[in-house]
């Protein structure tokens, strides 16, 4: 069984523990963060990035917040509770799988208070619950390899944009997941990483998880997608996602939309591999996403070198949204989803 | 009138000097060359691009060769500006008006000599013709900047890639040119200038030379171009072109043919602006045209920092073609060509 070497966020004895993610691919270092205003810190700062991954980080994060306020008065400490999951909630906006970690977790908080439970016995319910958000990622993300390797023929050259890996989860990766499910059912496999501009997470990232588990990478930049798709150098594309409106619209890292119109100008399929939590159903599309504008020295400057000339004006536009009709399936825990997703994603929900 | 502060490439007394644009946007600085074989060394490191500059620095190369060589007997030197301008030719592959350029001066060497001149008089006509390719290319550009900006509206946002401005061309630029025809027309102009990964032409070059001119002008990457596009901030297209086939099939840099299909998928009209010299009427067909794939390390590296793993694989294609069907008009100093380019093209060229 592929799995990676590396541990993206885990819960430690008084913290939590994130691989930073800005120092790879050249080091593999750890951050403890000790306190959830810390944690939120390092999401904003991308230090861990990916929708399943911050939501999970969230959860780890507002269950160390709890542990640390359980000698208060319990109305103090609900009231904490709910400040901490505000100030994570705020770090990162266009993930709504910070906002689902976050509203389950105060979920469990209130049933908890509701049966009786004291301080103590709050925390341990919010330690189980956000181990239990990391677990079951984990899990939706190899039943997502077992559905998706079925779209995947048995030899394929297969593009992705960003990093939907093992980094951006709670292991083994969304779109990621999908190429280790096809790797793992013996296809013949080849990998075409973006680099993803501004912040290099294909480069960074992508190319160096895929590498420890030794699948063939090649590295692009994100231009040359289009080229290679036009020379019938790739079968198929699957991509993760940081929001899906109720309609199949798909909100991910900015270039998503261009390598969908390119692909289906070129008859490559697209697909989009995310768990039901990065579902919304309560946006009915994709416009209504809030799209995240990030610092522009995220474009003009690399390591530390200035690009561009200083005053220049600059747009970094973090996400961008692919309407649900370029998107060919996604894929989920429970299945694969085909269009109309309005229907098709609903059943999903219902069990249907 | 608008004009660049800079020289992109001049015919010195005992050489001819070059701005370094990989030095640019920080330093502004210039190289002395002084030898064909240290010109052609610059035009493949890339201390100049832009297929009509290089054109123009391969004459005057071979004028400076020339120039060395006049005290060798007759039929030495004629042998020895053929290998001078050989190994010009094979510097970059893509751009045609090297060839062109070069082709050009070797026809005026061979005029010459059949008109009885001696080696004091070759050089005279060299150097006579390669300053006129320097100024017909500027001519060129102006008349590209007349044409084109009958194809802007009173007030628009365009988009423009790499760098196609005056640091491509003796001066003034082909897209650019186009762009700055407009903001001379008195049109209301902001440019999205793509960063155009891997070498960064557009956060380098066309930021710093439209700066200098006061165009308001918002630095991008690439990869925002069709987000942008789908959300009706971009109203026009305009790029330059390295070698445009007889049927209007374009090459050029890495990412145009993305730029291209967003563009029609999003009903924003997508110009090309080159000169005559670009057109290469032995090519039928774009797919014939070579495409130049460069180091690695210009993806992998980002000024001495590396940002992916050792060891993984890359693709550095430097150029792509975008078919002419995604093409509305090509400018040329001639005036504007529609589809089908077959006709457009060969009727411009032969003054029809």
């Amino acid at each position: 069984m592929i799995d990676g070497t590396f541990r993206t966020v885990a819960r430690t004895a008084d913290g939590v523990r994130m691989i930073d993610q800005r120092r790879l691919p050249l080091e593999e270092t750890y951050l403890d963060l000790n306190s959830p205003a810390e944690v939120a810190t390092a999401i904003r700062d991308m230090v861990v990035r990916g929708a399943p991954a911050i939501g999970i980080s969230a959860a780890f994060g507002l269950a160390l917040g709890a542990d640390q306020k359980v000698a208060l008065d319990p109305a103090e400490f609900d009231a904490r509770l709910r400040q901490d999951a505000e100030v994570l909630r705020a770090s990162r906006p266009t993930a709504v799988n910070l906002g689902w970690a976050l509203d389950r977790m105060l979920g469990v908080a209130d049933a908890a208070r509701a049966a009786g439970l004291d301080n103590a016995g709050v925390v341990e319910r919010l330690e189980r619950d956000a181990r239990r958000i990391h677990d079951e990622d984990l899990a939706a993300c190899r039943a997502m390899g077992r559905f998706g390797a079925g779209l995947v023929p048995g030899e394929a050259t297969i593009l992705t944009h960003c990093n939907a890996g093992g980094l951006a989860t709670a292991g083994y990766g969304t779109a990621l997941g999908v190429i280790r499910g096809a790797v793992e059912a013996n296809k013949k496999i080849r990998v075409l990483a973006d680099e993803t501009r501004p912040f290099l997470q294909g480069a960074r990232l992508t190319a160096w998880e895929l590498q420890k588990d030794g699948i063939d990478t090649t590295l692009i930049t994100d231009s040359m997608a289009g080229s290679l798709m036009r020379a019938g150098e790739v079968q198929l594309v699957v991509v993760g996602s940081d929001r899906i409106a109720a309609n199949g619209d798909v909100a991910n890292k900015i270039g998503t939309y261009s390598v969908a119109v390119l692909a289906r100008e070129n008859d490559v399929p697209f697909y989009v591999a995310a768990p039901m939590s990065t579902i919304d159903f309560d946006c009915p599309d994709g416009d209504l996403i809030p799209i995240e504008e990030r610092d522009p020295t995220e474009v003009t400057e690399l390591f530390g070198t200035r690009v561009a000339p200083p005053g220049i004006g600059v747009r970094n536009i973090a996400f961008d949204v692919t309407p649900a009709r370029y998107v060919k399936a996604i894929v989920t825990e429970r299945g694969i989803a085909r269009p109309p997703f309005q229907d098709s994603l609903a059943r999903m929900r219902d069990g249907g």
